[in-house]
């Protein structure tokens, strides 16, 4: 005899699945395969020295804080240097406006805890990333998406989806933004909307939570300032991450926001995980107290701009004048939209057997549409797997081009 | 004008206090005050030396894989070295049996997140541990509490329970049980009361979650085999952690049960933090490599053995006649029981006013009762401050003490 285990899960945990991007992973163990599917930055960019350093001056002088347990807010000194760091851009913060979590994933679950009760309404981008939507789905939140143009998200639209869903009775929370070099879309929101959702989260009384991870990895323009910066009423919650601009292995991002909020968070947090690793925080802070975080943000930016230019010459070369892609200033990320009868779920097959990987695009699309198109990472693959990948691709999406 | 955060949360975020360990854990920054109220493992206990040269090793020969993402399930060969340490208490399992969390906490998170639904019932212990009442109550799920003698949870009293709540219509979905050494009542379950529960666990269709911080810190006396070893048809859930063996600043522990179960767990265990830190689980793994966790762990129960006879030949000198505390064979903690008429929160102000803190036992009650006892931790301070600590806890109580 063994046990039934469905008619145990909690009504939320049995309707969630599998991600996609983790079935596909599980695909892409093969190492002929050629990835463009992970966001996983390149190792070169992880200061490994320094960190190595930092850690044994951590063991030789705070062991005994490093290996104990710690408080739920997170480390204050690694809280001010973040505050530090974000003030050179107009995020203004004090201590209590800030906690570390377990890197960015958990601050969107934390989100989710905090706002979303079953039926409650979060609004996202078309498309948004999945692990976003994944961390709100499994609060119960029903995710309601606005497309974006080249400016970001569709004001207008916003506007009436808000204003029907007030005549719906409908309860929303937040809308949900990763405002530069969207993943996976790579647009960044133009100041005008900035101002103009700030508007509209006014008018209808809803917070926003701006997802910001790829702020920093600007190749090339002016940076427009963040949602968080322009807004005064407290009404938006910031998310960053050590994940982009140090390494993701310290697990280490942070919420900025309202006070009240953020205590909330933390009672949250505190039932979830206790603590985020002080070791972690430690060498994380002392890494940024060293004054090197700028500078390796610096050369970053320069190994992510080469592969992005790889990325965009390699797709004008070997995709099909019927494709179209996104041409991101930043980020990690190129979305490629193919002619609406290729489905980028099915090819997916085909393409493992041509040994190149990339993540289909509608888990990414809240209404489930966005079939003919794909996400390809230009993050940790190697220029020539880059142009080898494309090229790989292009010949796959070339056979299901109807003449 | 600034937003009013309260209407915005979530029904069951509204719900969340900070916990009584917290506020209290605030009140004890105070140099002057000896704390028995933490549950932190002493730092003497951490192999500081091992784990900064392992460190080294990993930042030289592991650097890119130790600083990037890494699976949700954990490192296989971490999951394997466990699995090899619970074999030899006869705890069985393959690979896809376990998951790595960030912590044990994020384990009860976890469970709660997978069974519970709001209004799903959880049976636990009178009283049980803090913060897994706080993970459970998170996801909305009603706890009924039995009561423990010198054996553990009283099984007539919790088939009864079982029997009404069936009558009653409520789902009931697990039995939440430390099994050793229980925190904070200190009580191991008898084998006898083993096999019972899950005789009854059986015959009621529930699950079993049996958590096991403390197994392996035993101070004298014969083991007994876990639930979880006793069980053959996967309605057992098992939970265990580096943090009492090892130490805690790693936020390393598992999850060890039936495979779907764990399956399941790993998909919500994506959505709320992708991956737990891989560099701390390298060092876990080449620390269990390296053979001396058993080694570590023998000497750290003669480290606590020394600081339990401390605290209970201190309880005898300096507690007034009127009160009783158990004697436990292992773990962190006693619980002392006062006369009916103190109440330990109340009485709370006054332990600070003499520079002793403990935690109040009423929280740990899932019933709310229990409003004379504390739970008094020898793990973290001195041998010194344990006894000094219950030198003056006792002055206060004498004095509450009626004739």
């Amino acid at each position: 005899m063994s046990i039934n285990t469905k008619e145990f899960y909690s009504i939320l945990a049995s309707k969630m699945e599998a991600s996609a991007i983790r079935e596909i992973l599980k695909l892409v163990q093969n190492p002929e395969v050629i990835s463009l599917a992970g966001g996983m930055p390149d190792p070169i960019t992880f200061p490994v020295e320094e960190i190595k350093e930092i850690s044994q001056n951590i063991f030789n002088k705070k062991s005994a804080q490093a290996l104990q347990y710690s408080n739920t807010e997170g480390l204050p000194e690694l809280r001010r240097c973040i505050l530090d760091h974000l003030a050179k851009d107009g995020n203004n913060g004090e201590l209590e406006n800030i906690i570390i979590s377990s890197g960015s994933q958990q601050g969107l679950d934390l989100v989710g805890k905090t706002f979303l009760s079953p039926g409650d309404v979060a609004i996202v981008e078309l498309p948004s990333y999945l692990a976003a939507l994944n961390a709100f789905y499994s609060y119960g939140g029903e995710l309601v998406g606005i497309p974006m143009d080249d400016e970001g998200m569709q004001m207008d639209i916003l506007e009436e989806k808000l204003t029907q869903l007030k005549n719906e009775g409908k309860k929303v929370k937040f809308i949900y933004t990763i405002s530069n070099f969207q993943n996976p879309a790579g647009v960044t929101m133009s100041l005008a909307r900035r101002k103009k959702i700030i508007e509209i989260a006014h008018k209808f009384n809803v917070f926003i939570v701006e997802d910001n991870p790829y702020e920093k990895l600007r190749f090339e323009g002016e940076p427009t300032p963040s949602i968080y910066s322009l807004e005064k009423n407290g009404s938006v919650i910031s998310l960053g991450t050590f994940s982009k601009i140090l390494c993701p292995g310290l697990r280490l991002a942070w919420i900025l926001g309202n006070k009240e909020i953020i205590r909330k968070i933390a009672i949250l947090k505190q039932a979830t995980d206790l603590c985020t690793s002080i070791l972690s925080q430690l060498i994380a802070c002392e890494y940024c107290q060293s004054g090197k975080l700028e500078e390796n943000i610096k050369s970053n930016v320069q190994i992510y701009k080469k592969k992005r230019d790889t990325m965009l010459n390699a797709l004008e070369k070997y995709f099909p004048k019927e494709t179209v892609w996104t041409k991101p200033q930043g980020g990690f990320f190129v979305v490629a939209t193919l002619p609406e009868y290729i489905d980028t779920g099915e090819m997916f097959k085909e393409a493992i057997e041509e040994n190149v990987a990339y993540v289909p695009g509608a888990p990414f699309f809240a209404d489930r549409k966005g079939q003919n198109t794909m996400r390809l990472s230009f993050c940790f693959p190697s220029a020539e797997d880059i142009d080898e990948g494309i090229k790989r691709l292009g010949k796959v999406i070339k056979k299901r081009i109807k003449n």
